[in-house]
């Protein structure tokens, strides 16, 4: 039985670097060494509050599922992937057989298994550790000249792109993103990409917005400092990415008739206000976006691998031994966007 | 100047039969004598609380916007609509000049005219009168063998059958219907048509079921005495027609992930207490359906016209003069589904 | 090695019922005795023209892919579908590792496996024989009181069904349809069922327009004997299920500007001439369909186990040794719809 | 009664520049000094063929729909719009009474006014002449920085946003571009700011290609000389912009199973090969692009105004009494991209 060095929440504000068991691997398995991963901000939600959403810490829980890594040993039936192969992974391993899986919404997969998750249990251990074993299905190989610092947006992004396709054509468009951290700063850099005409985001923090600004936004409005109603114009499509249920109603009140408001941010777990009457009355859509399918996850990557530069938003890389530090910095959303832990790969 | 018979609310619990003046009709408006009146969910929320959504009674209002009649008087420029034309009338004037109008979404008009509503100042005096002046191209001529009583559908029907469409093909699907009143009753009478496998209705009344089950309802659920939890299967697509704010979570746990949530029925205003969470995490749709396009209001008078049954909904017609009794009795839910106002036309 | 009698192509108009190998058995897979078999076009046009669309049969090929029948043996990992369950066998098989398939799109997976089919070298070998061995994850439990011979409808009414989705929400809507054979038919079905306020059917042949009449048209045109263009109404959505080019200018020549025309005729290989400059400044939407995935299948059974009826369609039964019989009985479509082979199971 | 200078097609190759009478202007109408006026692709079409698509010139008529200018008069209802505003015209006047206008769908209005057009007689006078009356409602004030030449992209850009629109979300999507005339390069320059991945354009002459590559092409392939099946990739969106029924096969093979065409081109009228077997199997959406609604014009020339510069495609500027110079280069697509008509404006 092998054990290797792993971060591991044990509840709020009890995150520990430890050893923990590896497990079999399976033919269809590989078994790959983390070379960089980054923390998101689901990570820090259990390192805070022993969980995420509806979900809650019930056994120690190995985090992390922004991964990129070297193939260290492969299953009996892999092909394609041979030992010292540099890969990112996709941390979803939907299960295939659920209704949602045979319509080919594999992302809305209802028994899934996604990396470093409590979403069920036994937990879904994660990628903060210094071995891991996915399916090789999760592997996709990097093209040489895509490093592993820049290979790990490729979670984020795959969550990013699609949330903003859900938005419909872009080009010419006037957007709204509430809230700046990583997943908002992605959006707003795919917004950019994406032809939109004007892109105001807010945030009640100055330093993500001069982000933003960084990455193609015109306006940013710190919400914390003035009321949004007043400097945010009409906008036609609105993306939620702080999470903070007093977005809903700047979104809603700053669309325009039949605009679209897709909602990223994981908003607390069950009811919150939202403005009801005008989804009604302006023929609002609103429309959730969560996770991705195998095939964005791959044109993510296609994207870093193409040129795509996410490198500004990497602010701070830790040693798997100074993980709290990691984790502390990451949380302080004034100084830091993206924190990435770096394995030594032995 | 001509006065006639008018029915008037002037705030809450403040209903009159009171004479009021006619307005002037221009060259391309027409006068019609109504025939019928239906009476809608908004106007007995004028009735009861001088006001709807976000719309406040200011001065004396005649109510009424589902009308059918007959053509009285031409202006110069009309053609094609000789007096003695029977028609169903479009309630609603679009500008042609705000944004939206200039995309084509005329139903979301910001700077439309719709009869008996409080939305402007003045207000649109709407068609509970003996006389009513309304634009020559809201007037759709009636086949011969469709009667006032069933033509006065029309609008109500064409706030139904978009509201479905919005929910996208429902042919073997599964559908949520909450709130059985006259919209959701017709809503409920759509699906039906559109071929959904199951439909499941809720209400707090029993009466409102026994009308959905009637029109196609395959289970019905008093959530008063039930709770639907329990035992409301999911579904793919749900109507919310209540109004009911506590009909949201509802919808939102019974939907199957992808599925789509249609706003249909008025919410209170401003905000209120909704399952942001879910629809993130399920990926949900919610969208609102409000009002419709002359297109769509066609399309519900030919549904009529061909053979649409609608008569099963109609449980209660009252003179001009009895329009407070009518109102009250529109009110007791327990017993009323639509109840009409019916002119003599003289 | 077990040989099973079965129907076998050998080329144009060279059927035959000879005995065949039955491939081994993996774990994952059953094995299946067919009940009842239904001929479908594309077997039809494997028996005239030894080939269907792009695809020509290279070696024997057992045909049949609508087929439904009772669970003979399982492989060891199979779990819920015992020995003597009765089944309807979804005949596709996605590859689950293409983009389409990762994309969610397993309709269109590039590299799938459909049962009687030569898109493949070596070709998949089909469900007319008595005994087929098949993945467990195809085979979908019958309700008790759902009889083979209804059973194996699901498979055409998984083509026709989302067939009619890709023409949009239908409640109201003018419907086309051109061809009357059995998907013609399935989808005349099937738009009644979704509400459409009129279906108008083309075809060259009277029987298969009286079936039509049946199953809901409004209104039928021999296209054979009347010009089409005098007396087809314009309509809103068109569905061309002839195969017939024909079928294309007629279907444009009666769409409203921005209309839906939906292919799922399969048309000769290669160019056919087509209405280009027509769906350019009409702005029409051409979409095809032509495969499902395996929630539709299912969706497809549910329908037929909740009372649809389809057995108007059943025009002629036949026994395993009269196949040849049952192919020419089925090409005579002034006479017969759907036509099935009947195994005795043993 | 006023008569202007103006362009005058007389039939194929028969372009005379001579007085032609203004027509009385209404009270909701204005009289503008065009500018600048473009030379679009149906405007060469008229000066060579004596007619585009199924439209022929059947009395004289001046060309020219890409118009920007100065306002002279005013009819007696118009507000805001002041002698001396520059504005842009947008060509199209709906009618506001059709089904499609009462769908809200005004691009596709069946009996529209389209500045310079012979689909309907009388013909619609265009604007390449020293005055024209269009209606209040077709202009749109011009920002005081963006100049004339600039501003009349405003129509073309008008066809190509939408159209790309048409086309679905295009971020990190691979795209092929048939035919890099004028529409085509706009189609381009949106594509590339719509954030496509790779973006490949065939055309049958080196210089279009030039400017394609200028404006974001990836790569280009003259399919002149080279045959683009062997070298173009996969895509996930073709748009089809040379009018040349050869681009249709080519678009539709190198379309990825589920992908979409848009059909922007004139095709010639009435029948071209296509390739509709391959739209079957693949489920291709094939959808037409023709004309906008007014928002869309305003998006176009907002673009323009906020900075979009698509100055590099204006190839050639003529005086009045140069329009025949001024036709025949801007039919040698070899040198010729976008070319412009001046007129003095006295």
């Amino acid at each position: 039985m092998t054990e290797v060095d792993s971060v591991v929440a044990h509840g709020a504000h009890d995150l520990r670097v430890q050893r923990t068991e590896l497990p079999m691997m399976s033919a269809s398995e590989v078994e790959v060494a983390p070379a960089v991963g980054g923390i998101c901000g689901s990570d820090l939600h259990y390192f805070h509050d022993g969980g995420v959403g509806d979900f809650t810490i019930r056994e120690p829980l190995v985090l992390g599922h922004e991964i990129a890594g070297t193939v260290t040993r492969i299953g009996g039936d892999v092909i394609g992937l041979p030992v010292g192969t540099r890969v990112a992974i996709d941390p979803s391993r939907p299960c295939g057989t659920c209704e949602s899986c045979r319509r080919g919404e594999r992302n809305l997969c209802t028994d899934g298994r996604f990396l470093g998750s409590a979403a069920r249990t036994p937990h879904v251990q994660g990628g903060f550790r210094r071995r891991i074993v996915v399916g090789a299905a999760q592997c996709v190989a990097l093209p040489d000249d895509l490093n592993f610092a820049d290979a790990v947006f490729a979670e984020p992004l795959a969550v990013a792109f699609p949330a903003v396709g859900r938005g419909g054509p872009l080009l010419g468009r006037r957007v709204l993103v509430t809230g700046a951290g990583p997943i908002g700063a992605l959006i707003v850099l795919a917004a950019h990409r994406a032809g939109a005409a004007e892109i105001t985001v807010t945030d009640v923090l100055d330093a993500p917005l001069a982000f933003a600004r960084r990455l193609g936004a015109h306006a940013t409005v710190n919400v914390a400092e003035i009321d949004g109603d007043g400097v945010i114009e009409e906008c036609d499509v609105a993306f939620e990415a702080s999470g903070a249920p007093a977005a809903l109603p700047t979104c809603a009140a700053r669309l325009r008739p039949g605009g679209r408001l897709v909602l990223v941010g994981l908003l607390p777990p069950g009811l919150v206000p939202a403005p009801g009457n005008r989804v009604v009355t302006r023929e609002l859509d609103v429309v959730g976006s969560f996770r991705f399918v195998g095939a964005e996850f791959r044109a993510a990557l296609d994207a870093l691998a193409t040129g795509l530069d996410v490198s500004a938003l990497l602010t701070g890389r830790f040693g798997i031994d100074d993980a709290v530090a990691a984790f502390e910095t990451a949380s302080r959303r004034e100084e830091s966007m993206k924190v990435q832990i770096v394995f030594d790969g032995s």
